[in-house]
């Protein structure tokens, strides 16, 4: 990078975060102190091509929103699902998005003239849920959507893991003879408490299957009462093993099932409180203080996708552009 | 602390640890240069003056065996089963050791003159285990004694954790109608593959049970056979926690269990690959690739112990004295 660009990008103050999911990107355009300057949903485009194309239209959209001018733009970061190359920005095995393999920092970067960072959305969510929160030390996000998955921030950093593996606990198996999950295993964290595994398992139509579930519990059905059960029971689980692996402080619940509001974190609190009855270790860990909610429509993974963005080395942009 | 004393300190070269077991101490002579120098063996005492006398006597034995005096003895480290603070070096609830609060780095400290750190014994291990192996990035070391526990090592680093639950997994449910764990859930890896919970699911005499286990399956015992199948497939459940929690890069055996050797290794390898058979993502993590045994009789322990003593802070000693 030249001295010239250096003190260009030195002039900048607008960091774009945007979190890729499998119908719409949210974004968020955040000032250097934190601020969310703004922020809108666009639809993401499906496939390789119209996933470059459509993250370019939402920070456009983004810059008329916020009434900045892409010139602003200090940094960009993207979360997204798949298996995220943090290093070099790349995206792999991204099946709702229609994408196998896409250099996302290296095209989006040399098209905004912008340094670009890439993360799990998870992970960013995750990070984006910490500092929204204030939390210091250790917190896992558990999100709760279609699949189950959680991301583990330790003093401000995201916890990386060896293999890109930390924090999958939807696919630990805690009964044997559970639900054939999609993985290819039996009784995974993900078939109790995964919006997709209840959908499939409750199989009626609706907009909302698991808050038609717990309608439906409500109204005394009693297939849907132990589905209720499995919801509460699998995120449980998810709690502990989290505590019980990575002995993070704080669990915050995200994703599409935080919809549902005060009914899931009473519900999951239940659970905890209960399945912790009878052992004393369990009531010591006092987990059901530990849990919170994210509140639905949080910005938290866009949000972190800014933070990651901007901590992007600036020299990035080489080898990206 | 007056100069004096650190320039006493700053002429010693003997790193001293001690891995107290609820029968045995384990205990290393260890140079600056990670060379094990003198290493013995003796028994513990029970109860807190007890134990205090026993690593006392520990450490004189240590230094006959050595031929090193104790005023050589740069900083002693002690691995020990229940809650420790790692900050204090106060030891809580070791009920093996009949040891409910002991101030063990201060009267230690104070009896030798030298800087005493004190650590949980699994994540002792783990370090130990970690640096003998020379393995670089993350590692788990899992703890098959008569119970079950890991200790995490990053970067050459414990991972502490939040509140000292790091690395539990034994205490992970894995089966709802399991066996009752004497946590007071069902179910727990523990109950699976801790010598204790097998040993009383056998309910038959012998020193060694868990190898009577093993040996009476190989002779066609129908119930040595499902205790076989437990142990293996309990083991497996820890690795993949420890994996698709934490991820880390590779999980290394160690306990009690590990005299029965290659037939727990080969019996966990196998565990892994054919609870993999039918799933692709737990495939692709090449689990039975990533777990090694810890040689039976290996130092790992005590020499981890005396990791966490060298790298007290001097000062330490003043408010310990």
């Amino acid at each position: 990078m030249t001295d010239a660009i250096d003190a260009d990008l030195a002039g900048r103050q607008i960091r774009v975060g945007l979190d890729v999911g499998g119908t719409k990107i949210d974004a968020v355009a955040v000032s250097r102190s934190g601020e969310i300057l703004a922020r809108l949903r666009r639809p993401t485009g499906w496939g390789e091509d119209a996933v470059i194309v459509s993250i370019l239209d939402t920070v456009d959209a983004l810059s008329d929103e916020g009434g900045f001018d892409r010139s602003d733009i200090e940094s960009v970061g993207v979360g997204i699902p798949g298996l995220v190359d943090a290093e070099s920005g790349r995206v792999l095995h991204a099946v709702n998005l229609g994408v196998e393999s896409l250099d996302l920092a290296g095209l989006v970067g040399g098209r905004l003239g912008t340094p670009v960072r890439v993360e799990n959305d998870v992970k960013a969510a995750a990070l984006g849920a910490a500092v929204l929160r204030g939390i210091v030390g250790s917190m896992a996000y558990l999100n709760l959507g279609t699949g189950v998955a959680a991301g583990i921030v330790v003093d401000g950093t995201i916890w990386r893991g060896s293999r890109g593996t930390a924090g999958e606990v939807g696919h630990l198996s805690v009964d044997p003879n559970g639900r054939l999950c999609g993985c290819g295993q039996r009784g995974c964290i993900e078939t109790f408490c995964g919006g997709g595994a209840l959908a499939r398992a409750w199989g009626r139509p609706g907009a909302l299957p698991v808050r038609d579930i717990l309608d439906a519990a409500d109204a005394g059905d009693e297939r849907a009462g132990e589905l209720r059960t499995d919801l509460f029971h699998g995120a449980a689980a998810a709690v502990r093993a989290l505590v019980l692996s990575a002995d993070v402080e704080r669990v915050i619940i995200g994703g599409g099932l935080t919809s549902l509001g005060d009914r899931l974190i009473v519900g999951v609190r239940s659970a905890l409180a209960a399945e912790a009855a009878a052992s004393p270790f369990m009531r010591s860990l006092h987990l059901d203080d530990r849990i919170e909610l994210l509140p639905a429509g949080s910005p938290a993974a866009a949000f972190g996708a800014a933070i990651v963005g901007a901590t992007t080395p600036s020299k990035e942009i080489v080898s990206h552009g």
